[in-house]
């Protein structure tokens, strides 16, 4: 029998994890760094928590869990009359904001407003596997709820920032405000009832372009020819894209008459102040990225309705034209569980997406930080007890160390340690244990020199 | 609607998962530090690879997952005809031990043995929730697998005290050797057919005490009367709990004629020799560990070969009495997935159990070592946009520091601050404006005073 597993998911080796542990603790830091608290909530959620959030698609990918202890006698007579629900009444977590709005309606009375909380956990969706997009996948968010303060929105793109300078890839914060696009829907004479057909049309710009969409939209919704103009340029990304004063000019002038509109560029100036110019008074550039204005950005998810945000590299080495960040402002996420007006904003990295990335690009550190350090050669019974004791000094010092646990030949041994990448072998015969020394080699450059044991943890202490 | 979550479950709030990290980072870094390498499996297990390895009543308690896109009508037409495997094809991972037998079967090639890798993941099983015991909890195993040196049972008992030391549990580590459990069998006349009702027997004398085990043996498998005082006594594990020399005399004398019985004792006296006496040639004492060889000690898990080891809170301030600990040699884990003759030997941490332990004994450290240091009072536009360049030099300072992000009235930020346990506040007005100084607050003093930027990183970087 030959095993296998589940297609759309992954086995992560030691070195995989070292990249992977990387990217979950810079998020991680920073996000300390900022005042956010980490939170779990489970795998298994119930399904009545799931179902109806995710639009009719999300419900389709849904992982739904055998209810345990199933009698089959006791169900429906015919399989053909069987239902979803008649088995299954939990489901794998589909992502982090659900279960977090679940999470905070459930503990409202332990919780201190406004609440800063990051959570890094997989979720499941049965999506067709392909390259870069799995079953299985993590996600790692920040969101702070019970605030209306646009200073919300700041922090989160200076976080942002600060992860992809702290990962090394250089990118691009995409933003606009949901309230900018109900303004163009009115502006174009498109009612409420088609918004949400509007803003998916938006969103599919970056699929298949501008000018196929401008011509659906005005095909659809019978935009008049004097528009066109307007709408051509504020849907033109580049090739001005950081023109963003520039922008909000021409979108003041469209607005005049629009209190959402007006509302949503009062609330764009309000956060792209910070980064605008380099009045030395404000909180200053980026250190990476670069931000722009972008009102093609639609970002499918209902539930936004002011700030949206999005993610993409703007690095040379990378060609990888994908989101690898995104979030927004939601004013009403918890109501569907019961706790209405309660605002919030958050973003989620996918760190799947970006280990892909940083792959691509070859561009991660040195991550051999927690490996072992020294491995000692077992040459036999009285060596190894003889050993034993210099490892207890070295990992009371904290140094990761390691003695081969066989009496193998000496091929294998070197193998190993050269296979595991440790940087230095010691090597204890009947010599040093009389004369107290360890004869170590660096197994990078290959010389062989003896120590005596403080020499050997300065040297090692030094070893990244 | 009021939500809830699946019974068996549990939301982590940031204390909590504070605790839980503390657990975690501590297992982690002692693995590291003995040379173990982390992996990870997926979530989702084919239930082949998982079936049949927990026995029957293992295979009841494995969470399964319906096929996604499942068509009911093309199913067996009558429901009382249906099996699991005619709608679920994959589960969630019940143990890290199985899924990591897989994990070497599939990746044999790309492994230099022997491996040493550690893997700290949440197992589900739908057993019935009772107090201490959920259906979603995390295992911490460490396991080398392709060595069959005594030393790796050696390492692993140091790691063991090492573990809960550092956590400050007192333990007492007991061992036992399946060899001297097979040749007690043989020694009473128990065939090998019989031995695993004879192991499971034993594995219940900590709930239903001895005498009722031993009568249960003995009217079982028609003991003979002569040996009564013996298996009395290598089945006491009081009031000598120590004295394991003595242990193995008896033992001695009991297989002086059985091949598998000298190698057990063999076995145990290669392991236990580090620990049984204060020569200074040693690896020496624990740290806070005891060490006893308990013939009771059988564990359920039937592939077990060797050594086993379960662990038990020796500390006056707990009430607990199931094992924290638990593991042991196998010699052919990976046989059922088509790699025989690779021996293995591992230990796995219990973290929600050593959780609760931490918990009733009061004895978590502090842990706000990740929190926020400091929070800025928000007094308005003008101060706030002055507080965010203060921030920004602190967090490049690597100090964790928020502002409130909105204008509200001083008792409600005042007592933010107090709810997240931030040990400074700072007050910046148009006074500390214009002078550059920040009146700061200690929070648990209630003291107020004036500083400058740099005074204010001194005093936070030594806040711990």
């Amino acid at each position: 029998m030959k095993p296998g597993i589940p297609k759309g998911t992954r086995d992560f080796s030691p070195l995989e994890m070292m990249k992977r542990n990387f990217i979950f603790d810079t998020i991680r830091n920073v996000y300390q760094r900022y005042g956010y608290q980490q939170i779990e909530t489970p795998t298994m959620e119930n399904l009545s928590t799931l179902e109806g959030k995710y639009g009719e698609e999300g419900d389709k990918l849904l992982f739904r869990i055998l209810n345990s202890g199933i009698n089959f006698s006791e169900l429906k007579p015919q399989t053909s009359d069987l239902k979803h629900s008649d088995i299954a009444e939990k489901g794998l977590r589909y992502d982090l904001t659900v279960p977090f709005a679940r999470y905070v309606v459930m503990h409202q009375n332990e919780i201190t407003f406004p609440f800063k909380r990051f959570q890094i956990q997989p979720v499941w969706r049965a999506d067709r596997p392909q390259k870069g997009r799995y079953r299985e996948f993590y996600q790692c968010d920040a969101d702070v709820i019970g605030s209306t303060s646009l200073l919300n929105e700041v922090e989160l793109i200076q976080i942002i920032d600060e992860v992809f300078s702290a990962l090394g890839i250089k990118t691009t914060i995409k933003i606009n405000n949901r309230k900018l696009l109900l303004a163009l829907a009115h502006h174009l004479n498109i009612g409420d009832n088609d918004f949400i057909e509007f803003v998916t049309l938006i969103d599919k710009i970056d699929k298949v372009g501008r000018d196929q969409v401008l011509f659906e939209i005005t095909n659809r919704f019978k935009t008049p020819d004097t528009e066109w103009r307007n709408l051509f340029q504020v849907l033109h990304s580049s090739p001005f894209p950081h023109n963003i004063t520039g922008k909000l000019e021409i979108l003041k002038e469209m607005f005049a008459n629009s209190d959402i509109g007006k509302k949503g560029i009062e609330e764009v100036e309000e956060i792209v102040q910070h980064w605008i110019n380099n009045d030395p008074e404000l909180i200053s550039n980026f250190k990476s990225a670069s931000l722009e204005l972008d009102l093609n950005l639609a970002r499918g998810l209902n539930y936004y309705t002011g700030t949206i945000i999005e993610v993409k590299v703007a690095d040379t080495r990378s060609t990888f034209t994908s989101s690898i960040c995104g979030g927004g402002r939601y004013d009403d996420l918890t109501g569907i569980f019961g706790l209405p007006n309660v605002s919030g904003v958050g973003i989620s990295f996918g760190a799947d997406r970006i280990y892909d990335v940083l792959e691509e690009m070859n561009a991660f550190p040195d991550l051999t930080g927690a490996s072992t350090k020294i491995m000692f050669v077992n040459f036999g019974k009285d060596e190894a007890m003889h050993c034993l004791k210099l490892l207890k000094q070295l990992r009371e010092a904290g140094i990761n160390s390691e003695l081969f646990p066989d009496q193998a030949k000496m091929k294998k041994q070197m193998g190993y340690a050269d296979d595991k990448k440790i940087p230095f072998v010691a090597l204890i015969g009947s010599e040093e244990m009389k004369s107290g020394e360890i004869t170590i080699k660096n197994m990078v450059t290959g010389e062989q020199s003896k120590v005596k044991m403080d020499e050997l943890m300065i040297v090692l202490k030094g070893t990244k």
